[in-house]
């Protein structure tokens, strides 16, 4: 995915700067990578697709915006710490389509592996603090979690929306396999998952979605 | 800046979807654009601009990274908060470069006739709430947008160490400009600033910077 070598490492700061502040510095600097890694999503504003740095700035946006409809009370400043981090490991990993069932295979250990590298960066403390928000997301156990996750969802099925069918028209994605990928919103939120469902039956009577196979 | 008409136009969202919820949707919709907002300041990772999303993300990471510096107190979720939605309005003021006076003269009233614009597209309650998180930004009253304020000020400060000049080398920019703007940085931290003005030092040593007119 990308080489070895630390951004940092191409131009070291001074080393004047106290050692602790330098290794957030550099680990601030590496996370620039995010904005290298293209996803699937088209973007709704221009005709390129949306790259990860993006996307979380977006799904950063939505978390306060529609927060009144979690099921569950959640802590919006904590929600948006979560997606902010979500997606860093991907960093290493690449990203890894939705409806690509064989990238899909490996994503875990890719993915953790990329954890073990990147957030040990930082100091101890705060690559435990990250590591933990990271997992926090993954394992969608706190409401915060499952709102952050059906951000995730949320997001590119709007831009895919705009795009009159985007991703949804991949070789071989049916109806059937958006309305189970995206089945995640209702776990976080009973109206955007009725709202999602509407765009859906709306998305197949207009062809941009295959029907049931 | 950009076209009238809102992008959620070109394929409204069906009318089975409550309209509240629907207005929600267009503006997030909207905010798209905030892609396609192009700043002066290079990319670390890749030889391109950064757009406004990106460098929106960058500073949310930035926070909770370096919140201790902090010398007063803050709240690290509402200071992501402000970071996250301090430059929409540049959808459609654009982009003023720091260090451009001209583009400086009117930038305050093209902000306020952008925000003017955008906010209200939201539920009245909601436009409210953001405008009020962008008004505090702007302002610097409190620790969180004393602190906000810094990032901003300190993100493309690393991008142009990374850059070995950037925009520091913009004509007729000399350490003095860079000093007196990026001073920002030191009302919110001393330690923050007292590592920058060392960047600032070892840039003009070795010549990417312009000395003292």
């Amino acid at each position: 995915m990308s080489d070895e070598r630390l951004l940092s490492e191409r131009n070291p700061l001074p080393t004047a700067i106290p050692e602790r502040l330098r290794a957030q510095l550099n680990f601030l600097v590496e996370v620039d990578k995010l904005k290298t890694v293209l996803r699937q999503s088209p973007l709704a504003a221009v005709e390129r697709r949306e790259n990860d740095a993006e996307h979380c700035w977006h799904l950063a946006m939505m978390v306060p915006v529609l927060a009144e409809y979690s099921d569950e009370p959640i802590d919006v400043g904590r929600t948006i710490q979560l997606v902010v981090v979500h997606d860093l490991i991907e960093i290493y990993a690449g990203d890894t389509p939705l409806y690509d069932a064989e990238a899909g295979h490996d994503q875990e250990a890719r993915e953790r592996a990329a954890a073990d590298r990147l957030f040990p960066l930082l100091p101890a403390d705060q690559a435990e603090h990250f590591r933990a928000l990271w997992d926090e997301f993954e394992q969608r156990r706190t409401p915060e979690a499952r709102f952050a996750k059906a951000m995730d969802r949320l997001q590119p099925f709007l831009l895919n929306w705009m795009a009159r069918g985007g991703t949804w028209q991949a070789p071989g994605v049916t109806v059937d396999d958006v309305r189970r990928r995206k089945s995640v919103i209702g776990d976080a939120s009973s109206s955007l998952w009725s709202a999602a469902r509407e765009m859906i039956d709306e998305g197949v009577r207009r062809g941009w979605m295959r029907p049931s196979a």
